[in-house]
């Protein structure tokens, strides 16, 4: 422990001010140029510090990478929070549609990363399965309220919404006028889901989506 | 025309086999560095030409990309021709899943390409409108035979099955054994179809469109 860090809170927020200047500039880099491409010089050079000072916070790119993937779980975390699936789900899926750089930075990362040795592969692969683990399980607590249509597969549905979710996000980069994330998601719950009987006993799906 | 492609077919045959090693040979280089890493000097020692010799073919990298995404398109056009939706679609899979370099390259270079200025963009959008245009028709046909459920949207079923297929496809090459593309295939279209009451196996001719 370095004198300076026991010391009041002027270095550590120094620090942490620093840190997320340095991710910031390398979620830039990383979007513009690529993961390959884009250099530790290049994300020193966009927030006008040395590399050696970005070295100091992120010994090699990888860790700047992963620093950067961190940073976006942390922001999205809180977004479905208390939802339930349709409306967590959509809300997070308009949510993405408002920052599609970052979307389209972690679309290109997670497709370079299928390679084992990819410094993002674990993360990435570690990712997917909780995400189909957690859907998985959401739907098998639908079904238990009888909201699962009979004959759906929860894991299999629930892999298969992480996959509708990614392949839909990826044609809507393409062509943001020819795909509504939202939309598809929606569509594709109410193949999976039945009904939401609520109070007002209708038919549809009631679920309160905030999907542009 | 040069006086040469007027003699026999050695010529012709001589120039369509060196092609053809040299898109071989930028498929690897791509896959193995990415598209924007990989050079056409490496492609050129990969095949053991000058890096003349493939300019002379391919004037720009760019067009090494398009080519080797041509090429595979052509070999892929047979497998789907003359099978029902279902049997096309999973018949695809299978095959695609004997190949996860080209998988790969395919996968990478399409979040590569969402970029408008990225080389291969208007390829991939194009090929994206045409396998939801083509799978949305099909879904329409379907209905009419009355084996679409009810209340499913062709189009967006359409959609749909394409982005679950590059979601499916992404989360195999990132863990092979925890996703099997061609179940994730047949469990979204048990959602959206009806079972088919007619002899097992007994097809109309829907070909399969261009699913990745």
């Amino acid at each position: 422990m370095s004198p300076r860090s026991t010391g009041a809170r002027g270095p550590y927020a120094k620090t942490a001010e620093r840190r997320a200047a340095i991710i910031a500039a390398a979620r830039e880099v990383f979007a513009s140029h690529g993961y390959r491409s884009g250099s530790v010089q290049e994300v020193a050079d966009r927030c006008g510090v040395s590399q050696s000072a970005v070295l100091h916070h992120f010994p090699a790119k990888e860790d700047l990478l992963l620093a950067v993937l961190a940073d976006r779980d942390e922001r999205g975390d809180d977004v479905a929070e208390g939802l339930a699936l349709e409306a967590g789900v959509t809300a997070q899926a308009s949510r993405n549609t408002g920052t599609p750089g970052i979307i389209e930075l972690y679309t290109t990362l997670c497709a370079e990363s299928t390679s084992p040795e990819h410094p993002a592969h674990a993360y990435f692969a570690e990712r997917f399965a909780r995400a189909r683990s957690s859907f998985g399980e959401q739907f098998r607590e639908l079904r238990e309220e009888g909201r699962l249509r009979p004959g759906v597969d929860p894991d299999l549905a629930g892999a298969g919404l992480v996959a509708l979710w990614d392949g839909a996000q990826l044609q809507w980069l393409m062509d943001p006028d020819a795909v509504n994330v939202a939309q598809a998601l929606r569509h594709y719950l109410g193949l999976v889901l039945l009904p939401d009987r609520g109070p007002a006993g209708g038919g549809h799906d009631t679920s309160a989506g905030t999907g542009a």
